[in-house]
């Protein structure tokens, strides 16, 4: 019988083996999946509202257990870890973490999906005790765990996404936070001006942001446990704990090691049916590289819902379909408190990496007609090329309902609109829920006015 | 001096003239505006919130008054009725509605904006005292005026958004409402499936809806004040007040007496510039027919958004600037208390009646991720092309941040998108507001298999 077996049992790997599954009973297709953690196909961009008691219960993150994988007939084997590949050999090694054995399993085909590890920065004491990730759920479990009633003060490294939805969670908890970020403005994602708004924002909650500044130190007391974060700029921050959410690089050194190319960006390369350059050998999620539509490069970006469409795709081709996954624009949102952010596309500085020449144009405008209860600001920022018009990027702040309007800007960027065709969108209106020209459509008007004056 | 004359102040007339304006000072173009009404560039839509109070006062509605247009050069004339057109002598007679006095008024350039006008069901009884209409601002007042203590049980005339919004409207102010509908479900733009939420909505606010049924004449007393609504199935309804929210017609009496051509669907005939077949005569707003780009039909969808879209086309082209309007897909959205509906492109009757073959999907999800505090229903169908799979239509019914989504699918329909297309989108996630999977990337997945399906 054909054999598939599955590296990593998060959001890829599992959709990968269930639309391999859907397509081929377990009487044509053995599957076979290795997981190192506990768990299976779990929201980790839920961990933070986890620790913030947001959300109750480990168990309501959790999609797909390992059971209800195996009822599905694949054999999911948790706190099993692949310690080595053989592409040739159509092998791979894995370790059962309990009991320490190990084995070889054979293989046809085979999905790398091992997902990232959570960059570290270089510093001394980064591995000291009372040092977290939040990038597992046993990553969550760990720092849920260690957040007792002795801990009052917590730096958190690193002032993006994560960082500030962790933030977020320990300050919900009633904790004295610290965030530290090498950049002037959080989420170095956004432009200064939108990340200026988000810098206010969590200064607004009680959240301390030290910007423009690095770790050079994570100190340690007589226990060898992290007491304290210092920067470059000589700060000391006391800490009861740290938490580490400088992101994550892709996971890849299995890989590398057997021999399965990497692209430029350090991703495991792939094309668009996510099919490595290895035969018989695909990848898919956080741990893949993949073509950003508008600068052309390749990146790697770590988001659940690009290793879902990815471990999809893979998994429809696997069993006999034909599936395409054809790149990503860098679309992201959060929330911090009652701001939510979101972008797609390009930011100014992206734009110019990419050798683009724009305009900008930035409008603030309410999330429903002006004089409706609980209309709320909202500030839509738009980059267009230069002298074409068409639309390189889009960047939101807001309040209530506003950032969720990145998806029309997003489908926007997909489809190569100009700002001018944007503004003619035939998008709802109804006071409820948009002034008679929506945000997004004020925005469009402002950008191709900046298009034109480029004319006179 | 070149003068432009704009027949209509509301959004069309006002938008096209501020336009013009803005491209043309007043020493180069002198701009006259007639309203019949007292009021300027007010928000129609609103009307049903200031009714039941959520908009306090009149002032909040109205975007820009007289005096802020006369301030920026534009003569308007409120009170002020425009009796008739002659296009060949390049004058309109106009009658001061307070002084009674008529006089005329020369133009080299016209815009004709005179919006709609309520349509009334030729049942005797119609224009009884009692029966209003919430069409204008002038409509709401005396609406407003007319909810004094006395009146206790209110019958709505239609079941499309504007009646429903006015009977939650009356609802809120403790009033006892009945809603009198022709169609078996509410809001005739939707497939049943989805009017059987909305009904269903309506009837959890405690408002009575008679539906398949048809107003056959609205009673009045011996004073001559409407009484009840009589339907044909014999029913009927005693009223203190009868409101008409059954749609609007094109106001184009007096552009059919100048001889300024229609179109096959009573809207006034304009091409994508504006311009109406008569020289130097231009239209817009609620009184035009448009393109509708799914079906390729004429047809005249009275709503805010377009008006002032067309209205600014219509004021740049006229300043001498270069501007289309590309038409409509039928995008819709409005509010029952807590469920939020809205449709865009083509429902299963309206793909039908355009001779396209097709097939229909629906998924029930969430707004946010699941396990997330604040995570309401949402229902998505998708309508697509058979064979092709190209998006034709879609329909979101649910509770808050569920509707807004059918920008991004209206987006999608714009832009030609196949539902295989659809689901690559780079929308944006994170757990506050989406599943992993947005609740439109399911229902394209989901579609894509119905049109796989065909081919099996």
């Amino acid at each position: 019988m054909h054999r598939l077996v599955v590296i990593g049992g998060d959001a890829a790997g599992m959709s990968a083996a269930s639309q391999a599954r859907k397509r081929r009973g377990p009487d044509e297709l053995q599957i076979v999946a290795f997981e190192r953690g506990r768990a299976t196909s779990y929201s980790a961009c839920g961990i933070p509202y986890w620790i913030s008691g947001a959300v109750e219960r480990e168990e309501q993150l959790v999609t797909r257990t390992p059971e209800a994988h195996r009822r599905n007939h694949i054999d999911v084997r948790t706190r099993t870890e692949v310690v080595g590949i053989d592409v040739d050999a159509r092998t791979v090694r894995a370790c059962d973490l309990e009991g320490g054995t190990e084995y070889t399993e054979p293989f046809d085909d085979l999905v790398y999906a091992a997902g990232s590890v959570p960059a570290r920065p270089p510093v001394p004491g980064v591995d000291a005790a009372g040092v977290y990730g939040v990038q597992t759920l046993d990553d969550g479990a760990a720092l849920r765990a260690a957040l007792t009633d002795e801990v009052h003060r917590v730096v958190i490294v690193g002032g993006g996404y994560i960082g500030l939805e962790v933030a977020e969670a320990c300050q919900v908890r009633g904790l004295a936070v610290t965030v530290v970020d090498r950049s002037p403005t959080p989420v170095g994602m956004f432009d200064p001006d939108i990340g200026t708004f988000i810098a206010d924002a969590v200064r607004g909650l009680g959240i301390e942001l030290v910007l423009a500044d690095a770790v050079s130190e994570i100190a340690t007391d007589a226990d060898g446990r992290a007491c304290a974060v210092h920067t470059s700029s000589g700060r000391q921050l006391p800490a009861d704990l740290v938490v580490l959410g400088v992101g994550v690089r892709p996971n890849v050194a299995l890989a590398r090691e057997a021999g399965i190319p990497l692209g430029p960006s350090g991703g495991i390369a792939v094309d668009h049916r996510m099919r490595t350059e290895a035969p018989g050998v695909w990848a898919a999620g956080d741990c893949v590289e993949s073509i950003h539509r508008l600068s052309g490069q390749r990146v790697v970006v770590a988001l659940g819902t690009h290793a879902n469409k990815q471990g999809r795709v893979a998994g429809i081709n696997l069993g006999g379909g034909y599936a395409t996954f054809p790149g990503v624009i860098g679309t992201a949102i959060t929330k911090v408190c009652d701001v939510e952010v979101a972008r797609t596309g390009l930011s100014e500085a992206e734009a110019e990496a990419a050798g683009y020449r724009f305009v900008s144009a930035a409008v603030d405008s309410t999330t429903r007609a002006g004089y409706f209860p609980g209309a709320q600001p909202i500030r839509v920022k738009l980059v267009a090329e230069k002298r074409t018009g068409r639309l390189l990027g889009a960047q939101i702040v807001g309040r209530d309902d506003a950032a969720k309007r990145i998806d029309v800007l997003a489908t926007a960027i997909w489809n190569e609109m100009h700002v001018d065709e944007v503004l003619s969108l035939d998008l709802s209106y109804a006071p409820p829920f948009s002034p008679v020209w929506d945000p997004v459509l004020i925005a469009a008007r402002k950008a191709q006015d900046a298009v034109e004056a480029e004319f006179r």
